[in-house]
């Protein structure tokens, strides 16, 4: 049995919900969801639905439920989410570019890389101050210390700021800073990470595992969506397989099926991907083909003394190559490059 | 620059090796480790180790540091790991089956499949209570219910207890019940849990993510050894690759690297691999064969009805027939299969 | 439409099997098929059986045929293939060895590590002369003058031959000469070669291709089997995946899959599929529980000197060792070692 | 030790190279190659070229020999070679399109869809007469008489033909009536028919083996490249990994390193590796932009009626629709879409 789903527009109140809610309880197990502004009720028996009142509002559309995950798919919401990002919007049309460095290590690397991206058309600053690593003896990041520098980097360039969290425990504190929370590839099926991040009402840029599938994420993304919060994009970071030569094997086939199957916008992280600077700027080109809303890119003031994956960081005049060949990409899409209202 | 390790053996007391820290730590930077019993200095400066009082208890042997993962390597405990679970060991040699159903689903079909698989000649029981699922909609575990089913379980059949735990918050009040946790592949990397069932001081078995490789999997169980915990047991249970025939690619090389590498006892878990009651007998075979100590195998005395992952549970009478092929198998490899004392 | 296959035993003549045909062929659409001593008829109407003269000879069974692959399929002879190298059999029950150099490099390695593998136990002789190679700059192997060595090596030890092909056009010249021939894992789908091959009449042991499925080695083996060749035997050596701390990856489920699903007997190749010495006694022991019929490893007597993949090759004493080992196991599976009549 | 090459340019006659190798083999093991119009010598002992007359003709350049593949690194050529296809070139900057059916199946249908693609701009038709498939069961092309089919539709449509080659024999008589020829990715590594093409002199579009590394790709290349040939275009067509939702993963990472390290034109076949119509469009703006010189595309005017592969060829309205989002991608790129003079 697959049941049916009632999507609700946002000028549809949830005392009008209730009202469908309580024609279909006398005679169905139906259960309601909340996706940001909107509403949506799943149903077992279809046939109540031609028995509501006239009076009860009109669902924007009927679609089936899937299986797996379903608030995430696009027939839920054909016309796309447009993420809010601090000042900007991601998944509008625009490409919009987040860069910065891969671990705050140090106030003057974070402000002068912040500074950079800034200049060169970022719209939002990356920067990991909990960084998860294979080894417990690797650099595990400045933690709290890294915070205060976030904020002070985005009062310095306007830019909104995203950080990876990988403690439950965390969210909290660290949604009192900055613009959105990440969820990084090891912890894509950190069930417990996701239900609270998802909690928080911030964006959530939630990147897939590098040995998990394209239905497998969509199926992490719903943990994040059943909590409501619909303010989620899905990030391509590469994966596993048998090719030596990259660090992963970027999967831009993930991001064209995404962009079908789901109305969440798509993001792609072509640093960690390749895990070398030469090929950040091809594969920037080709996710921007390929579909993806944004890019989330590695820039180092100095990245021959980063403490973590120095290696794949971007110099500032190699990002600035990087953007001056996105923009008139974009344009050949028919898009443009996104802005931050205010800078530049 | 490598450091030296310093390994002493259980009959070093925490004083004795007090002792050799002052005298390091005037001119070094040097750590202390505690492997279970036995202690283990990092010396940046291998001169001084010549330089020390005669009247300092001599290191069982000295070993050069590996940069990722050091605490579980062979060469620091050539002589192996023993495991305590509950009234067995694991990794003497011997070979362990542990057995049970995939999840705690109800009082009757855990104490039926419990009393299966006791019979059966399994040193414990295998139960899931906590269940990370792919998508939030699928069934998630009794939760705290299914752990007093668990220790009914125990008491009924004399076997001691193995769960699964997803949440750094749950480690405690499971640890005060079970004798041993699992972290599975989804949770492999999930560095704040590693961190947390470290310190429950509890035997951990530590499945291998089904996207991560072998020396990956060693600095996970870094994080478990870090805290002082020595009882890790690593599980091989199936790698993601292209090929479609089964649920996972069993990769038994693993079993015999680590084997080589580690001194940690390993696990194969042959159900969730192959994903089909038919591939369970010939790799259990071959993984014992191939080295590993321990075998944890999905039992459910109803798999059809079965709430996860019955597709590949064994009925009772296939559980039989593969330990009626391990007995043998054990014999022609010098080994003999493990019992608990006072169970059958 | 799946067609029937009535599948006859080796009592019933090809002239038994025409009446067969005769009666079909005036209202059906019926093909032939031989494999080896056996016929089989794929029926498309499987009511012109039933009307068939009780004069026409019995078919042993009738099976449905499958789409892809179906000759190779176990349901067609369910007692299994034995395919006979020189005077020895794979694929009855017993486990043979097959050892030798990668590839021949002079006289006095070859006849030196002939006469090593057989005083150890090994029942034929493996030996490249046209090497396969990556590069074209690598060594190619000694080609014809190899082939030489390989007939004077056999009539020195008794041991049956088997050497990799490479050109459809070298077919019948080393048939001639060698006991069975070697498809190449990078020719698996080379199906100008396979069709060659199976002309040849001699046995052929069939590499699975390391990015190929199960299922693809089957529909390649029956390119062999449509020329009426039944003596095929399937050989595991190892996929390509994500983990690089060996050379491949040993599928050892694909073993366990074939001995279910085909007739034709198992073999698995340890060396080339670890890369690594120290991983042949447990890969071989793991393939022998996992069902293997047979083995295929690389000896050399001075491995440091071997100009094709000496860093897997055993040396003659680690040979020995594997030898020994396998005995043991072959009993607690209640198999035993394969000998050569006159050998030892 | 490794080798210098010197590298000349085809202003440098055979006679001038020669002048140079009877000084350089006075001394040394020097090797001379030829690649289409320039030859190239490999010298050993460096300081011999210092020493040389003066009135030898001077090398281009000189580069470091690489182990493994050197003829087709970048650094050989470094600005790259371009391929002649018939009237039209790759490797030049253009972005050009071949499309076809992927099997010539019948007059009617070969003609309507080279009819279809050359109004739409492709610069070059595709269509297999002998196809490679898995099972031996399954279609296998028209063979010889595809071709006669092949050679009406550039008659018709003014496009050059590239088709697939399988077996060495075949060879000499496709290259007397195509324009190209192409190895398929089972073949890649079928070193004999690899030799057989080179040899051919024909333009060959060699496609990476789906289990292939980046690295042996370009070994592979230099089995052509070593008679002579220097009229090869690398294809891209997905490799197996893990993620079941597309037929194969492409990976455009592969792409980007092969711009970088080979003077090869490289094509991607998005048909092919997505297996689906709807992600044609995404993966080939996405190969574009990642840096591929050429796209090779599926188009079949009836797909539901196709012998191979039909689920994934485009239909007429859909390629058009690819390659009018083509021309403004490639403007975006400073490119420009190749044309056939005298067609369209």
């Amino acid at each position: 049995m697959t049941n049916t789903l009632l999507v609700f527009d946002e000028t549809v109140t949830r005392a009008g919900v209730e009202g469908w809610l309580r024609h279909l309880e006398k005679e169905d197990d139906v259960e309601m969801y909340r996706l940001g502004d909107t509403h949506i009720l799943s149903v077992a028996d279809a046939d109540l639905i031609d028995t509501a009142s006239p009076e009860l509002p009109t669902p924007t559309h009927q679609v089936l439920q899937h299986k797996e995950a379903w608030l995430g798919r696009r027939d839920v919401r054909p016309g796309g989410t447009a993420v809010s990002f601090g000042p900007t919007t991601i998944g509008d049309g625009s490409v919009a570019v987040i860069a910065g460095p891969c671990a705050v290590e140090s106030r003057e690397q974070t402000l002068a890389t912040a500074a950079v991206v800034a200049a060169e058309g970022a719209v939002g600053l990356r920067g990991g101050v909990f960084k998860p690593r294979t080894s417990p003896h690797s650099f595990q990041g400045l933690q709290w210390d890294g915070l205060d520098l976030l904020a002070e980097a985005r009062e310095k360039t306007g830019l909104p700021v995203v950080t990876e969290v990988i403690d439950p425990e965390h969210v909290k504190r660290l949604a009192g800073v900055v613009d959105a929370l990440q969820i990084g590839a090891r912890n894509m099926q950190n069930f417990a990470l996701l239900t609270a991040a998802g909690q928080s009402g911030l964006p959530v840029v939630l990147k897939r595992g590098f040995g998990c599938t394209v239905e497998e994420t969509l199926a992490a993304a719903e943990y994040l969506l059943l909590e409501g919060n619909d303010q989620v994009v899905l990030c391509e970071r590469g994966i596993r397989t048998f090719e030596p030569s990259a660090r992963f094997t970027l999967d831009l086939t993930a991001v064209a099926l995404w962009k079908q199957r789901t109305h969440l916008p798509v993001m792609v992280d072509p640093s960690h991907s390749g895990g070398h600077p030469d090929l950040v700027a091809p594969l920037s080109l080709a996710a921007i083909a390929a579909g993806a809303d944004a890019l989330i890119i590695d820039v180092h003031v100095a990245p021959e003394q980063a403490l973590c994956d120095g290696k794949q960081a971007l110099m500032p005049y190699e990002f600035a190559d990087v953007m001056a060949k996105l923009a008139p990409l974009a344009a050949g899409l028919g898009r443009h490059m996104s802005e931050v209202p205010g800078v530049q």
